[in-house]
């Protein structure tokens, strides 16, 4: 097996020799443009990771990957005009530096591109992989639909928060596992063993994301810290404290995610120090616990020689020792 | 085989039943809205009747039919978002309705949507039909960049106009028929014939509203008259008019095309009468008769006995009877 950062190399260097601007131009260039702005390309690596560990030779999975990465950054693009998202990655997004027609269309024929990725596989494989990606892609849709509707809702529940961020965010680090799987051609219990690990991986990291957001640190947190409690969002910690704080505190939680001050220093502290008295802080680095804990132990399960579940277990480790 | 209305019945009925509303309600509405509207359904009605040619039952096809009509619609859904149009069919469009972030994130759900249809066929029937689909698309979106990029580009020839029509409009009729000879598992020689019919009907039809947008009849052309010309659109008639026109036509034309009166009666008058004195409106008359005799002489090749040709060709004619 290669190091990540092997992997990384191999999906930019294929992504480079497959992904060319190309008549019309107008809606290609913004394609190539995202596309080469890079990232940390965490999901297709994890695809070429999988097909390995399964015993297949990672080039075989290049197609999958890069489709992978294509969706992925189709519904970014998307993503940004709703969001009204003026920088991703430190740079204009799309419809920033074009304009909203163009991110919507070129998103499109991304989406369709990655589709036409997978046609270099055969019969049962092709279906298995294009199946998985529909199915993973409509999830995608209805994780940002739940995002949307949270903003205006105020009955969101724990349970439709997990919904959310496991469609939004965990079903596609699930999928790509399993894409390596699929090409790779193993047994159906370690397909869903592994599409398993990475789903409950992907919800830890997100709910580790939230918690960051609040109580990271902000030399290492890529992010402005305490943004979603500026932009009043709806996270776990939010939700979890008006599960646990009095009444009082719930109001006064309520009250700050009401306003919207031009110095914002004084609400970010008051929102975390409710954040902490209630127990939410405490508990959500429980909850985050509880998800790692059951991504590594359905690993352990996988019908796989020790020196191929390491790369996997490493990965999920970097994933989620980012400081608090 | 059934009468036209009786595949459109039965491709209503199959829409009903595969088409719900369910969570989240926000990306299903939407969609469920623009389906139900009507409009004509020509495009799955083409692609039921192409399998029966083929001596397959039609109800086989239904799931490839109902794609191309999502597809159809997901495409209507992008598009008027990017011309900014408040009408569809007579109705709110979906942007207008909700907004544009629901027209994006449902029209995305849409498209992959069509997709998950195909996967009710079997092995290489769902490939053949998935790989037409993601060709089709992608030519698709190419066209409606084309589209927009002509807006601004004062150098269009006429064959890239032809390119333009061809991709945005001219391949989901090719499509269509070539969908239900592949359901049907027919041979490739007639899946290519019925592609190219389809694909010419395509290119003359679309030549013909561009030709009725300014000389039609405003009882039966279902749109405003010289809409075209009222937005400066560089149709077939125009740039067939730059070419054949003298230098002073061309000038006159160019400065009608730069201005947009408030009244525009006289600007349209002024603009056809230049389609006609320099023969361009005729050329396109012949032009239109070029591509539908060429469509119905492939359709004379196909190797199928004449009663079911038949139907075929009744549509063609039944496409290009509307009155000049």
């Amino acid at each position: 097996m290669l190091a990540i950062s092997q992997y990384r190399e191999a999906i930019i260097d294929y992504l480079h020799e497959k992904i060319k601007v190309k008549e019309p131009a107008n809606l290609y260039e913004p394609m190539v443009y995202i596309l080469e702005q890079g990232g940390k390309r965490l999901r297709p690596v994890l695809v070429l990771m999988a097909t390995e560990i399964f015993d297949c030779n990672y080039k075989k999975a290049l197609d999958a990957a890069l489709a992978i990465e294509i969706f992925h950054n189709f519904s970014l693009v998307h993503d940004d005009i709703m969001d009204d998202a003026p920088l991703r990655r430190g740079k204009e997004t799309v419809h920033e530096k074009w304009d909203i027609n163009t991110g919507i269309l070129s998103g499109d024929a991304m989406l369709i591109n990655a589709y036409q990725l997978f046609e270099s596989y055969e019969g049962d494989t092709f279906k298995e992989l294009s199946k998985l990606f529909t199915k993973t892609a409509i999830e995608v849709c209805e994780g940002q639909q739940y995002d949307i509707d949270f903003e205006t809702r105020d009955n969101v529940s724990i349970e439709n928060y997990l919904k959310m961020i496991e469609y939004k965010t965990a079903v596609l680090v699930g999928a790509s596992l399993q894409m390596g799987a699929i090409v790779a051609q193993t047994s159906t219990a370690c397909k869903e063993a592994i599409y398993q690990y990475g789903r409950l991986l992907g919800i830890a990291f997100q709910l580790q994301d939230d918690y960051l957001d609040a109580f990271g640190d902000p030399e290492t947190f890529g992010k402005q810290l305490g943004g979603d409690i500026i932009e009043n969002k709806k996270t776990f910690l939010y939700l979890k404290t008006l599960e646990l704080a009095t009444r009082n505190e719930a109001l006064q939680l309520e009250h700050l995610y009401s306003i919207s001050p031009i110095e914002n220093s004084g609400k970010i502290e008051a929102v975390k120090s409710l954040f902490e008295s209630s127990g939410a802080a405490e508990l959500t680095r429980k909850e985050i616990q509880v998800y790692t804990d059951k991504a590594f132990k359905i690993l352990e399960k996988i019908q796989l020689p020790e020196e191929k579940k390491g790369p996997l277990r490493n990965f999920g480790e970097m994933l989620m020792e980012r400081q608090v």
